[in-house]
């Protein structure tokens, strides 16, 4: 653990950034500051790593913000299981580094525990004392492992052909089938 | 269509942050630009709206360096199926409009067409040629429709209670089951 996040910015910064990004200061995206650092500071060798993200919620946003992995540039993979944790791993090897929010390990921190397990409605929280908490907690509610990425995170998806499909007209993937994915039944519009 | 995109950046400005967000100067992150400048022109009224993407490739980007839709804050929802489209909806009526890039309509620009469709290999594309031809072709190569969102991606899911998973001993939504997602059997590790 630095001064910095990630090498990037101070807290300070990184909760402006947040707030320019995000729109408000999420609490879980300030914890996955310190998870990134925690992670990256700890992560194998290797000079390509991608990031997975176990939550759509917030946490994707601190990968976006501290490190080159991007929802669009595919650096960055979402696979939602609803756990507040992020793995950074070798692109090639699959692997890596993961980090959660250990939610035993929150007796220190009550207003961290109150937030992270919804245990007081969001008006009764003391979002001072919680961001407070956050930073005095630092890595000390973060827990992390050695793992290895499941194989289909590793690697890139090739391109291959792009063509029209004869329903809507517009450009796919050829590999999805005889017609794109919209028309071939996932529903989008009404 | 005004000078700047989405009344935020100059082009020039836009390239600059896409090299810094992105990595690299992506055109379809280029041309992501002009279809959220666009979307935003023509969108429906109402104070809110959310962004939904149609893959996962670029566009992305282009809707989180633009608006305030990112991925982690929930406004940003993407259903990749594979075609180059995007929409701005009104969050609780789901009513919006849709912006596609019109691979019929890339006749007058064949670098753009080249790229899109992948009819040259990557090395044999004319880079400054491409980038040029984004910038002429503006919105001109771009398709435009009004739309209602599937209800799916309307309205936001509710909270509900946090529990701890019995395998992994990690937080988790309750509404997910008995046990949490990856220990239900979705594989994230090997």
């Amino acid at each position: 653990m630095t001064d910095t996040l990630a090498e990037k910015y101070t807290v300070d910064e990184y909760i402006e950034r947040i707030i320019a990004f995000h729109g408000t200061l999420a609490p879980g995206l300030l914890i996955g500051g310190y998870m990134v650092d925690h992670a990256l500071c700890n992560r194998p060798g290797g000079e390509f790593f991608d990031a997975l993200c176990e939550t759509s919620v917030c946490l994707p946003d601190a990968v976006q913000l501290l490190t080159p992995c991007t929802f669009g540039n595919g650096w960055l993979k979402i696979c939602d299981v609803g756990r507040f944790a992020l793995t950074f791993f070798e692109k090639y090897s699959g692997e890596g580094v993961r980090v959660h929010l250990d939610a035993a390990g929150l007796d220190a921190y009550p207003e961290i525990q109150n937030w992270f397990l919804r245990l007081k409605p969001k008006h009764d929280q003391d979002m001072e004392r919680l961001i407070r908490e956050i930073r005095t907690a630092k890595a000390g509610i973060l827990g992390m492992k050695r793992v290895r990425v499941h194989e289909r995170f590793v690697g890139k998806e090739k391109g291959g052909r792009i063509v029209l499909c004869p329903s809507c007209g517009e450009a796919y993937p050829e590999r999805d089938g005889p017609r794109c994915r919209a028309c071939g039944g996932t529903a989008l519009y009404i």
